[in-house]
């Protein structure tokens, strides 16, 4: 099965987390949006299934959006996904957690309205991304912190390595500042980080580095 | 099945989509939180499943938390889901892309902090909904009603009508002005209503009322 990952080509954003499951395991893909003229076919496959907004992801007659789902449905074609039922659904309601989580993210640089410029909100921002950091990102780090994962490798690690990952790139003083307080999820960061294809996508030039369009930014302003 | 619903006892929010599916189905729940010392058992049953938030639901030994995969497992068990996997994957899809615009609704209210008070984040919020007016709202709106739906009646079917409720108890002077350009939803919502178990169901002190707590809040500054 070769699958057709739709995403915006430019940056890592929610594709991201489907990325790193299809490469780490090392599934036949297509990122459509990033071939030549690939925005056409996004554009044009997006109307045609009446999709809401990317990622979605074609895979033989089926159209898939939402990040969460589409982990879903890819963890356990990927291997990355536990046997039972029960435990399926436990582990996308984990997934969707990091949905809820990734918003938040989002909205410190984006608190009055995702059509607008950064430069256009920033004092809301200072506010939304201050109460982040004393708040919600404790909140959500000591969550998964405690959270009792299986021992299997799932797609919910590679996103919580990838959360780690955009945190440090966004809020850099205060990752450095209180990631002794997390030490699985920083342990998960480094050992997702060491898996033999993980670590040949992160070097390759498939992996679009973090910039300031993405859904992590760093602005100085709204770190500690 | 006798299902536990967990849920804040004093407003619709997230758990209503739930409650109307179970009450629409006449299905045999208990509303935990709202019986009495139900608020103990919430917190208890929280942190002993780690759950992250409420609405959870106990059915059996399972534990589902998140809305739309509460709604996911519940909805072919209530008769309110298509039969074929491919379609109800497709109806959870749609039911997310619900989720995501219910959180937009609450941070018309909370654009700063869901930790502070409205009255601490006033101007924030006139500009967030301003923005949630006059560009998320016609999407999302426009979005579910260009959806082919299947004609069968679903848990989505009963989320709209909730969207539609909500929209009109918290900016009823926008929908008043834009709802005619949303037919086929204002349809779905009459539709809804008239269904006998949910009728009841909506005529009873079942039904929490809207208030300034909830997610749907009417602000007069924020509306049109």
């Amino acid at each position: 099965m070769r699958y057709e990952l739709y995403y915006w080509p430019m940056i890592q954003g929610r594709g991201e987390f489907i990325r790193l499951a299809l490469e780490d395991a090392g599934a036949d893909y297509v990122d459509v949006a990033r071939r030549p003229r690939g925005m056409q076919a996004m554009m044009f496959q997006m109307k045609r299934n009446q999709v809401f907004a990317p990622p979605f992801l074609r895979a033989g007659t089926l159209v898939i959006a939402q990040t969460a789902m589409i982990l879903h449905y890819l963890g356990p074609r990927l291997g990355l996904a536990p046997k039972s039922v029960a435990q399926r659904l436990w582990l996308h309601q984990q997934q969707l957690t990091i949905s809820d989580w990734l918003v938040e993210v989002h909205d410190t640089h984006h608190p009055v309205g995702s059509e607008l410029y950064y430069e256009d909100q920033k004092p809301e921002s200072r506010r939304r991304a201050a109460d982040f950091r004393s708040a919600r990102l404790p909140k959500f780090l000591g969550y998964f912190e405690r959270l009792e994962r299986p021992r299997r490798v799932t797609y919910l690690d590679l996103s919580l390595f990838q959360m780690v990952e955009g945190l440090r790139y966004a809020f850099p003083r205060t990752m450095a500042r209180v990631e002794r307080k997390y030490p699985k999820l920083v342990a998960n960061h480094e050992r997702m980080a060491a898996r033999p294809r993980l670590a040949a996508y992160l070097a390759s030039k498939r992996r679009i580095p973090f910039n300031q369009q993405g859904i992590f930014r760093h602005y100085s302003a709204l770190d500690a």
